[in-house]
């Protein structure tokens, strides 16, 4: 039935369930096969739980795992058998058009290099997060896999943004910005400034100057360059404000039985505030940078979060954008 | 009457107005004397539109002024008679306790290093902003001086901003988090993960460990420290994003009749949630290390929110933070 994807069903906090349940509604949902990997008695246990009739659910033995404080890079090694690694074998034999985790996301980006390798002038992976913006999604890269940077893997970044805005998300001409601590080009560290020049002198991109984190929200930019360590910050300050002003929201609006009961009225218009910010809505960061499409989902995914992890996949696969960031050095 | 503190009545996106209407405001509520320091006629002009009677509010001469977009340095020492230079030099000769500038924050450092010095012992000056947290306030210290660090300056940072906390803030054993992309002491830059290890062994220190962007609106900590880059992004990420749910949930409580009139009804609730948020309920950002009090208001600034910055100048020099600094390295 058309593409397969593979979901690792170890990974996360909950293990197989939500895994499990996620995929059977990815599979419904857009008429793909969901390769399951993993040990395949519980996940014979979770498929039991649902309507599977029809539907393309294949399981992918994988014995082992990963456990999430285990250091992952000698982890993946010691462990052929761990489900991430079965897991990125598919991709790598074919078998698998894409593959989804939320396990360790480290030990992810480690399988994902052993197995898929870099794409030829890529010389370091970056997590890419899609954050909700006034005007759309945008892309922010890297979201956490480069504490260190250098210029050049700054451009490598903006470039990989660039081709998946253009060809997953269908953006003829994505804003590029560079995250810094003022508009000014003499504004952030010697590493911003000096990728500030580069990102002005690369020809295919469409570079529109330093972003502040104030006009992340706005979608003033399509794709925000930053480095990982700056990138983690940004994307959880972001979510832990968004937690603060619902938590906030929800004290004023049951502090009297009154407000209660207007609030109640208004339970719709809330729920598009929620659904607008949930995280769940995107299930997962793309890996960029590696040969393959891995998508790295949270650990404490529910079934809708996997279930859209899945999506992302696919949406990846279709657009072609793995191939595309390898003509860019071909 | 009791404490003077200066304002640079020049400065800021709206020049006089603002400042003289916050001043006149503060000399009224706190009983301080506040001095005027700028241009006489167009002080004494925007004066006569309040009732001053009995209020301290002397006029200090200043005919110049600091633009915003000037060379922050140069012009601080081309302009001796700028309204910025002559408010600190009103604190450093003692006729005023403390200062307060909406104007050009750069030329504010420089004047504020020029005319008053680094406190002994305190390489590098940071600016210090308040957030609010679910359970209180949080300073947020470097929130923008100091593009790039050094593991020394991140602990004078933490020892500046733990003594804020405890002599003006009243926190008895204020806790230290140190902004990082994990909680685990191997997480963040190499910068972040030696100054881990010298926090953890800096006696008079309360050190928590790591936090993260998504800890910061929760009140884990009381003092987060970081470099200026990764702080000023922080500060702006969290205040674009609840500017982004203020006008998400506009959008969605205007969406029709009904929901405008149930909105209405909640009006307060609503009202005691932009309050908890306004910036202007702190008015300023205060600048550690130099040797006395100086506070950076946003260029932005309101009447309200210079009256709060005025405030927050006042609470200061009433703490002792200065004094505290001082002893730290006696």
């Amino acid at each position: 039935m058309g593409m397969t994807v593979a979901v690792d069903c170890t990974g996360g906090d909950e293990g197989e369930g939500p895994n499990v349940a996620g995929a059977v509604q990815a599979a419904k949902d857009f008429g793909i096969t969901v390769a399951l990997v993993g040990r395949t008695e519980r996940i014979e246990a979770e498929l039991a739980k649902h309507a599977t009739a029809g539907l393309s659910l294949p399981i992918i033995a994988a014995p082992d795992e990963v456990e999430m404080d285990e250091h992952p890079a000698q982890a993946v090694r010691r462990k052929p058998q761990a489900s991430i690694n079965v897991a990125m074998k598919a991709v790598k034999e074919g078998s698998a058009a894409a593959m989804v985790s939320a396990g360790n996301s480290g030990a992810t980006m480690v399988s994902a290099l052993f197995h898929l390798g870099r794409i030829a002038g890529i010389d370091r992976p970056a997590i890419g997060a899609i954050m909700p913006t006034l005007t759309g999604d945008l892309l922010l890269i890297d979201a956490g896999a480069n504490t260190e940077v250098h210029p050049d893997y700054l451009i490598q970044f903006a470039q990989m943004g660039s081709i998946y805005m253009r060809t997953v998300r269908g953006v003829a001409r994505p804003r590029i910005g560079l995250l810094s601590s003022g508009e000014e080009e003499t504004k952030g560290t010697k590493i911003v400034q000096e990728t500030h020049q580069l990102l002005k002198t690369t020809p295919e991109l469409h570079f529109i100057g330093n972003v502040e984190g104030k006009d992340l929200p706005k979608g003033t930019c399509d794709v925000c360059v930053t480095d990982g360590f700056t990138g983690n910050v940004a994307l959880k300050t972001a979510e832990g404000t968004a937690a603060f002003m619902g938590a906030i929201l929800r004290r004023e609006l049951t502090k009297s039985l009154p407000r209660k009961a207007f609030a109640a009225l208004l339970r719709p218009a809330f729920r598009a505030l929620r659904d607008e910010l949930d995280p769940s809505r995107e299930g997962g960061a793309l890996l960029f940078g590696v040969d393959g499409v891995a998508v790295i989902a949270h650990g404490r995914s529910d079934a809708r979060a996997i279930r859209n992890a899945i999506r992302v996949a696919k949406e990846c696969v279709e657009g072609g954008a793995v191939e595309a960031i390898r003509a860019l050095h071909a």
